[in-house]
């Protein structure tokens, strides 16, 4: 098989727009997380728990990043959020021109975070800088707690590592320690916030942590 | 941005490769499944529940296909299945050069079907023909009822549609009646099995149909 040699000029040029993405957020003092995880993780629900503890403090916007509809933009516009929906067209992955578009539809003067929620897939997005400060990702209960095993890529290319739907325990068979374990071994000293979107548990250690990353880069501004 | 007209000669390759694995399949009249789903949506837990239900009746063997590891391969070997996986390497979704790698290590004559586990993925599996007779994907109920809706390829690609983990419906908000009316939209008559991998439910109803495609094939072979 001939194999053509494209991956690298085209991730070159989205690290390029990416580098611009940051420099603009840098220079408006915004802080941009990048949100990954499998279809049906619980992004969008995590979103709106990360906004109802952090709205009064601080100015969100969310871009939205779906292969098509507008479902979850709406949803977060119907909590009086500026949100963008980006439809990829068929796209497994956000690149940093889709979001910078993104960008340029939104108020950065006036804003202090913008949560990327990046198209449902483990794989794809891992590769590509937007230009954020720091990847995150969610795993939920009911995938499974092999997945570090399966999806190496992502689990190392996040800062922090959310497990939603804790409150489905009970009903499914996740092994929390040797999820943390396997973690460790791929990403050592990554933080793992076990959560439930839905309920509420465990958000207010997650949101403490976002906070922190975003008051560190306020202050440098 | 410059764009690079690069997706149309690959796809050509791939798919000029998976006609060839279609010949050899047909020769020897093995029919062979794609099976497509997201990351944790019960991919080989369906696969062993349909091994269960037509090991007597079928030799079966299994194409496991995963970023990384091969915790998946191991389980179905377990089950004293022959079980070939594929690493893609980060690769996102099997290629057909890959999968006739694998067909090339099984013993075609005496198999009638061959499963091949796809990359657990929404997204970008769906563009790819392997030579497999259909492709059937697996929403699982804690994914939530809103997917065809974001991920409208893969409902349109797959033949069948499995929906797992209906043991957990009372867990989670799915609007079965919903789900059901946009996969019609997306892809009317597309069959659509409820089951439960790990309780057995609906499996039956789910391989019933299966084997009746297994024999349409072989009675023209």
């Amino acid at each position: 098989m001939t194999e053509i040699p494209i991956g690298k000029p085209i991730l070159d040029l989205n690290d390029r727009l990416a580098v611009e993405n940051r420099e603009l957020l840098d220079k408006n003092g915004v802080f941009m997380l990048d949100l990954l995880a499998s279809p049906g993780a619980g992004k969008t629900s995590t979103i709106l728990a990360t906004i109802a503890a952090l709205r009064e403090q601080y100015s969100i916007a969310v871009i939205e990043g779906d292969i098509a509809s507008d479902v979850d933009a709406q949803k977060i516009k119907n909590h009086g959020i500026p949100a963008v929906q980006i439809n990829t067209g068929g796209v497994c992955h956000l690149e940093s021109r889709m979001v910078r578009q993104a960008l340029d539809t939104l108020d950065l003067e006036n804003l202090d975070l913008v949560i990327v929620e990046n198209v449902g897939n483990l794989v794809c997005p891992t590769d590509f800088y937007l230009g954020e400060d720091c990847k995150v990702m969610i795993l939920s209960v009911p995938e499974g707690h092999d997945k570090p095993l399966k999806y190496p890529g992502v689990f190392q290319a996040a800062q922090a590592v959310i497990i939603n739907k804790i409150d489905t325990m009970p009903v499914f068979d996740f092994d929390e320690r040797q999820f943390r374990l396997d973690v460790e071994r791929l990403n050592p000293g990554a933080l793992i916030f076990p959560i439930s979107a839905t309920d509420g548990r465990g958000v207010k250690t997650w949101t403490q942590w976002l906070c922190a990353q975003i008051d560190e880069k306020r202050k440098n501004v």
